[in-house]
């Protein structure tokens, strides 16, 4: 089989155990298929789920399309060729408690061709990420942990590297070094050479697309019925406008889609439900609001940041729900 | 008195009047005032208004700023010179009943200075736009009537040219022709020169920004006790969804203050207080939704499409509140 014929075999596997999964936990919406065709070439599955028990709103996108190399993508992907394939699944879970975080990620692969059809290049990218909107200290550790562990089961210099570039990624630039949330992974034009083969960068897609399951179900099931109060989806909905800021003025991804006549609705699937802007929001110093702004702010390095001891209880209450 | 001072003196009158306008019609809350200082020169004063009986969130801004011209002007405004000064006044209203428009402004002189410090070069722009989440034609009418008039008084050539203009400005490309709202007036590098003096430029920005009291208020008036439903509100909230698409995405203003280090919750303060985004909302068609996206994605003639009697008709309508 190809590299990409697996590499699509792989995203619609996932696609299809992911929304498997989340509708077990949320008990009561399922996802709904829009299949869709690009003119140009190919065409995508884009499942959404709304008003659930757990989920307020969310996506499992795949998309698996091809074309000519435009002027606009020479310019903007800075690429040749004559033509290119893409594939990739991306999603974003806004739950509806606002002790649940959303969560984000994105594997996709890139392949060029020349005028006799030959592949003369071909990229991997991908990351999964956080966005809080109450630090949860524990879940955390256990979210850069799982992606950490998967990351190393693949090469041990790709977590660190990939946090970085995570951290420095989802920034909210017009606000300084404000983040969107807590990081994850991320990693982009990766491709075969001295270190490291196709099939490192298909494994890594594979294991980090899969950690979703370990790192963000168990966090969901602990707090999906955690009691909160107006206030707590007030700071809610504060945040998700920060999220809204990200991806429709800096997400690279988001920006391509719509400058490229992309699939709108599939692109635009990633905003919040619900959002609230208001002039010079700043929680109260100390505040729960102001801790999870500070992580924001400032990176830590949650994967090595906990004692075997702590491991061990938050697996022992995790195992409980 | 110099051209800027002018200017100045201006903006500051108007934002006095408006302010005071709009906390008259609003009957409960006030503007509070934030004044900024920037460090590279000038400053302005944010004054904002919240949670008021007719106002969810609004803002009246004027800024004066002024320095030396960078390396990002030269790429992104592609000016030359050495030193630069601009003043301008810019609102966004966004009241809580979904019958009542949202309303934007914004009045701007820009001058460029050489080594010596003699003026090399001098713009003026601004625009007044409306978006409504339900169609009023009588209205829609009465405000592209109100600023033809002022435009009007200075030259007849304005107000189908910046009609045009505003058309083709205030528009989601990414969602093909759909527009903001149903537009108004706009235009940008405006200079004195063989046709018009600066004093036109001047004329206009006072004639255009004073219009507000006569375009807006009696709209205001007409409709802000008008009852409403949670499905007239969420209608509201996903069309300011595509507000802030706009502003994000594609206002030339607002990404250029958010790259050049600008007073972001100034800047900012333009985004709708509650907004909603969900996948693929499409109003029935032929319900009163429909109607007013169908004028987004189709502009009108509005100021000549209207008779004599529903002239009067409006009138005594109107003076009756």
């Amino acid at each position: 089989m190809e590299i990409r014929e697996q590499f699509v075999a792989f995203i619609h596997r996932l696609q299809d155990d992911i929304c498997a999964a989340l509708e077990r936990v949320d008990g009561k919406a399922r996802f709904v298929q829009d299949e869709w065709q690009r003119p140009e070439g190919g065409g995508g599955k884009t499942r959404v789920i709304a008003n659930g028990n757990v989920f307020e709103k969310g996506g499992v996108n795949t998309s698996v399309v091809f074309g000519e190399v435009t002027d606009v993508m020479r310019q903007q992907l800075k690429i040749s060729g004559q033509r290119w394939f893409a594939a990739g699944i991306s999603s974003v879970i806004h739950p509806f408690n606002p002790f649940v975080p959303t969560i984000h990620f994105n594997y996709r692969m890139f392949e060029l061709y020349d005028e006799a059809g030959h592949t003369i290049d071909r990229w991997f990218g991908g990351g999964t990420d956080l966005t809080p909107y109450y630090l949860d200290e524990t879940d955390a550790r256990h979210f850069h942990q799982t992606f950490k562990a998967a990351c190393d089961a693949v090469d041990t210099t790709f977590y660190p590297e990939f946090k970085l570039t995570c951290d420095h990624y989802f920034v909210n630039t017009h606000r300084g070094h404000e983040r969107r949330g807590i990081g994850g992974i991320f990693y982009d034009h990766k491709r075969a050479g001295e270190n490291y083969t196709t099939t490192t960068w298909l494994t890594l897609a594979e294991r980090c697309g899969y950690a979703f399951m370990d790192a963000y179900l168990p966090i969901v099931e602990k707090h999906k019925q955690d009691t909160f109060t107006p206030a707590h989806k007030h700071w809610q909905e504060i945040r998700r406008g920060r999220y809204v800021e990200f991806n429709l003025v800096h997400d690279r991804g988001t920006l391509f889609g719509l400058k490229t006549n992309g699939r709108i609705e599939s692109i635009l699937m990633s905003l919040p439900p619900t959002v609230r802007f208001e002039y010079n929001y700043q929680p109260a110093p100390g505040s729960d609001e102001d801790k999870l702004l500070q992580a924001c702010l400032q990176p830590v390095d949650w994967a090595n940041f906990v004692t075997e001891e702590e491991r061990n209880a938050w697996a022992a209450r995790t195992n409980t729900c």
